[in-house]
């Protein structure tokens, strides 16, 4: 048992690309942190199996990446750190989601297995694999007709990128690997189980469940008849193909087992949290403990989370889940689908190696950008339209406006689309107090923080932690190792002492700015009403 | 006296940047072309005789730059065709408009007088000029406070480009070069004049005067009581300051003088023709004698003439005037403020060097851009709703689209543009039966004609000659030296005779495209519909 101050928490971030490993001390300081590639990344082309081309929104990945990759992280971060495996004390896991797969009751993933090898329904689905649309089309439909209870906790839909929608694709595309899989689970709770030791039951996420499987504390998921509706095959898929048992992320899925211990460089029996998705990690990484702060996980996408004491239904919001983000508090998830995809669309189009220069010229333009306008649903809205087929557009434009004024107003939009979200959640009763950005877009653009402060005419902290999702699941894991290893007595004291790394950076509104927004935000809702129209 | 297969009828075209020469036989075969650039071209950043900063939508020009490049273009074409001066049988001229300027009778420019050389209101005024913004309320809003009879003729409104707003801008700014000057003229009135000899009395172009300055054969200009609600000072502006005599394009102005002969390195006494508008040039330049062809000039802008037995007032477009374009019929004038502008605009914004990588992706796009809708109003709209304030707009982007998308969203653009113009004339009386294209952009741009023809679903022949106005302009040359000179008894003649070198190329619409762009323009008129109400 290491000395407190020698200690250090793990904490690992399943990306889309790469996995990052952080080692940070009990008082949050970054010891040691290293990044490694999945060396096949997102599999959207062809199977590393196959030559058959993949239909396109294809987007899978190889559970040995997640494996492999992982341990090169672990190994480069300890060596960073130049510390022994043996100060390591708790491991915490966050996952993108919903990224699931099909596997055994032994957690071999049912694309290990020679039949299904080369069968692309049998490979893990990554969170943005859009395949599954007349599936989900169906999944709503049914829930809709049967006016299932659980739909209004997600806004009234469900999302192309959900966990259902997706094992239902396969089963219509794919029976045999249906009928051949044993467990239907997330990739984060395929890690954990994996680093627990696969004998020792599988721990689910409530966080992935909540947000991603309508699952419920009160009720469970949704009802065998509901299931038999949407395919008489799926009715008993839960308690056929979804064993495991529910864990909020801070509770302790098990302790690290002898094979992983071994991949990954580390000491047997160091105690493992339950998984939580990305995003959702971003809170406790951005330290945020208390209630009615937003924290704004801004990357290619945005996901902006907040805890509440209060349980509303709001029209729109994603998702609302109790413990789904922290214990003792309703989590909202609400979301933008395009940010810093949607700008860097921008600047490739704009032939741009780097936003240098639009940036510079954009900062001198005035806000409104001289009369250009931006709808920022360049992949759908997510918060609070809910439908992915709705497109972007740029209105105002003349001969005499460039790059940097169609720019500004990308990042106007962004900036509005969030102002949308808030005022949607303190119409729905849901009080939204504080802001607090995180990921890595505020740490590039100081622009768009300026803007977003203006825009909301609120302050804005951002977080001096680069890596905020990684530095939440450390934390999550050092809960998870409980007050006898660590000395921590609550949540909210270990989130304080862990991501308090300097000060925020405090981003104060422009009052002439935010009165400019006014006006220009009536404007933009007056756009999104008429495409909204038009798209339908 | 040349034998006829001798006889070169000289056009000469003055443009924005640059003036052509163009020499040309009886025949239709072109002997001499060159072209001169204005040693100041558009002038918008300071007068050549003063540092300081002109406002934002100026654009002016130097009359000296007119004589020096015609001297030049009028050289070189000669050189090229190896003739001598004593060939040249005809003079015709075509000039940009409204493009005008204040001089005293002896034709000197006010620019050109020592007190005002630095004073910019007294200095030619490009077409394209846009400071007269509060003046052309004023015009509109007492033209339609006394219900002025003329309105109607210019579709309900008059232009920010036209002649009297920008006399009265002057007047606004520096009522002492409106005291001081002696003549308000057209440029291309002016340079004709020049060619006669300033002694010879001042011809007036019908065109300029009918499309620009209010005129009507049998009304003449506006009334003194409508000048007077207008302006006390500008109760006798027509009277006063508006000597001459009124000639349509094709009438003899006079004889070239020995002055413009030695500068143009011309014979004496060749017959010249009244002015006429470049535009309208690019009717008998194209080889259209005959009524309901709609002449598509297409270049930075479009202007889209057709010539009528039929005399209809159709509310939007811009004019209707009698012999305006040809004697015997009436003139109709509409337009696409941004075409090749917009096109140029988007290419830089794209980030390429020339059209030829844009073109090939676009051409490979389905008709309708894989869901991208542009508005074309880049530059305000011309025709029908003669609105400069009006913008640009792009909708139904997303991430997966590219350059190429919008590229071609903005081709289809300008095509339901001019859909929309042709609907506007059909439903207000005046029959379109045919469609010819000239001008740069239909040689430069085949993808663009396609598209024209697919969306109007009707054939459209691009007419072989490169510069169509300067031919036209040769062509009314030839109509005022007259028969006994030329041989030619009719218009319809001698157009037939000059502007057919070669068929024209006809492009045949594609009956599946046209079917889809009708649901397409059907989006484009309902974009249209929202932003026009968005931006009132």
């Amino acid at each position: 048992m290491p000395r407190p101050d020698d200690a250090l928490a793990l904490g690992l971030d399943f990306g889309t690309e790469s996995v990052r490993a952080l080692l940070v001390t009990l008082n949050g300081v970054e010891a040691g942190s290293a990044v490694a590639r999945y060396a096949s990344g997102q599999i959207t082309r062809r199977l590393p199996t196959s030559d058959e081309e993949l239909p396109p929104d294809f987007a899978l990945q190889d559970p040995r990446d997640w494996l492999d990759a992982s341990g090169e992280a672990v190994r480069a971060a300890l060596k960073q750190a130049r510390a022994g495996a043996d100060r390591v004390i708790s491991i915490g896991v966050d996952f993108t989601s919903c990224t699931m797969l099909p596997a055994l009751r032994d957690g071999t993933p049912l694309c290990q297995i020679d039949r299904f090898r080369k069968q692309k329904y049998a490979w893990p689905k990554l969170w943005k694999h859009h395949a599954a649309k007349a599936q989900t089309d169906r999944v709503n439909a049914v829930a809709r007709q049967r006016k299932e209870p659980w739909l209004d906790r997600y806004g009234g839909i469900i999302g192309l990128e959900w966990f259902f929608p997706k094992i239902l694709e396969t089963l219509d595309h794919a029976p045999a690997v249906y009928d051949a899989t044993e467990v239907w689970l997330e990739a984060g709770d395929w890690y954990v189980w994996q680093l627990v030791g696969c004998g020792n039951g599988l721990p689910r996420s409530t966080c992935q469940a909540g947000y991603k499987a309508q699952w419920n504390a009160h009720t469970g998921y949704p009802s065998p008849a509901f299931f038999k509706a949407l395919h008489p095959k799926m009715e008993n898929v839960v308690r056929d193909k979804m064993p495991g048992t529910l864990m909020a992320p801070g509770e302790r899925a098990g302790e690290l087992c002898d094979m992983m211990a071994k991949k990954l460089g580390l000491r047997a029996g160091v105690p493992v949290s339950a998984a939580v998705i990305d995003a959702h990690a971003g809170v406790p990484g951005a330290g945020v403990a208390e209630p009615s702060t937003l924290v704004m996980v801004m990357g290619t996408s945005s996901c902006h989370m907040l805890n509440s004491r209060i349980e509303k239904l709001v029209p729109g919001v994603a998702g609302v889940a109790e413990g789904g983000i922290l214990p003792g508090y309703f989590g909202y998830e609400t979301g933008q689908a395009a940010v810093g995809d949607a700008f860097d669309w921008f600047r490739r189009f704009a032939g741009e190696k780097d936003f240098a220069a639009l940036n510079d010229e954009a900062a001198k333009l005035p806000p409104g950008a001289d009369g250009v306008l931006c709808m920022d649903w360049f992949n759908g809205c997510r918060t609070p339209l809910m439908d992915g087929s709705l497109t972007g557009a740029f209105t105002g434009l003349s001969i005499n406006h460039g790059p940097a004024h169609m720019y500004r107003a990308l990042l106007e939009a962004s900036a509005f689309g969030l102002r949308w979200i808030v005022e949607v959640l303190r119409e729905g009763g849901v009080p939204v107090r504080r802001f607090t950005a995180t990921g890595g877009l505020p740490h590039h653009n100081p622009l768009l923080v300026q803007i977003y402060a203006d825009v909301l005419d609120e302050r804005v902290a951002v977080h001096p932690s680069r890596q905020g999702p990684a530095l939440g699941a450390a934390i999550l894991g050092v809960l998870a190792a409980g007050k006898s290893v660590t000395g921590f007595v609550s949540a909210s004291g270990a989130i304080h002492a862990m991501a308090r790394t300097g000060e925020p950076r405090l981003v104060r509104p422009d009052r002439k700015a935010a009165k400019i927004y006014d006006g220009v935000y009536a404007r933009y809702r007056a756009l999104a009403e008429n495409l909204r129209r038009d798209g339908h």
